[in-house]
């Protein structure tokens, strides 16, 4: 496409290179701001810059944060002694909007891919051995829960860290898969079914 | 939400005044932008902003230059006999990636619509009659086409601009409206296949 302007080419280069953004969508974007009143640009472009050259991560359990700890992890309420370990900043903030988790998480920063390149040391997985092993005092860790999803890629590294995570001899479970609550028996797959006849929960 | 950091919240919140992204998309965006390399997210932000502020429009027909004039106004090649007065930017990109028409453009900068309180004053109205009325040497405009969206908005600008430029006498038009190319008649609605019935074009 031939662009009236150098300056809205550039834009929409740098703007269609965001997940799910096209070309199209990106002018669309492009001459929404330059209708729109210039403050609204540079609020737009300072946020970008500031967020992501002042963002910082927990150096305990590698999500966002503001300070040298995350506000998890500096929450004195929180259960210290349980760690779910997760994808990325998003899945913590799903599990925090439940509100059915009182303990701390593990980020790690990415998934075991092989088709992708990502192996295990490309992960937070040493830091997480590191806190189980030498935990702070009277805060030892009896349980990890593995919050990864049910995908090839996910099921790969739940298995690496559990071997990785036995000499530890701590309690390790993983998140229940079953039918979603509203969901239909018969719209479910075979598999998602199976499982959760595999992994009945007795009535107490 | 509770966002892990205020420099996310901020990112998001910018990023979601952008027409068609909620809160969860600007997240996934914020989060892929902290993924990678600094210098993805400092282009990013200099394009935007640097679109914004150094963009400039045509002296002569309002669209987006680099220039006094856009490259199409100031084009010897193109026939500035004729005009097509289309809304916006992306008019122009569409007709132009045709091929099919070689004249002049003005873009108007909107449309009338009383009900987002956009009257004809908010219009470049006034330049397009200036325009006609004191052609550049050599140049009178000959015809004028009315590029808009055949919705109410479109019809009631159409409507304006028929009456103002009357007095000038030059020859107007508006693009067929009709079956799309390709379009099946059985599918086409009442209205579009009674105007293409209405508008029947001869065979030469």
């Amino acid at each position: 496409m031939n662009y009236p302007s150098r300056l809205i080419e550039d834009a929409v280069s740098e703007i269609s290179r965001l997940p799910g953004i096209g070309k199209k969508t990106a002018l669309r974007l492009a001459l929404h701001l330059l209708k729109r009143e210039e403050e609204q640009t540079i609020a737009l472009s300072e946020a970008l810059l500031n967020m992501r050259i002042k963002t910082t991560y927990c150096a305990k359990c590698h999500n966002i944060a503001d300070d040298a700890l995350c506000n998890i992890c500096s929450n004195p309420k929180r259960d210290h002694s349980i760690i779910c370990v997760v994808v990325d900043t998003r899945d913590v903030l799903a599990i925090e909007s439940t509100n059915q988790y009182k303990g701390l998480y593990h980020v790690l920063g990415g998934i075991i891919s092989p088709l992708e390149g990502i192996g295990p040391s490309d992960l937070h997985i040493d830091s997480l051995i590191s806190r189980i092993e030498h935990p702070e005092e009277n805060e030892p860790v009896k349980e990890v829960i593995l919050a990864l999803s049910p995908t090839m890629e996910g099921d790969t590294t739940a298995f690496y860290l559990q071997k990785k995570l036995k000499p530890a001899g701590i309690k390790m479970s993983t998140i229940a898969r079953g039918i979603p609550i509203g969901g239909d028996l018969e719209y479910a797959d075979e598999i998602t079914l199976g499982r959760s006849i595999v992994s009945r929960v007795a009535y107490d």
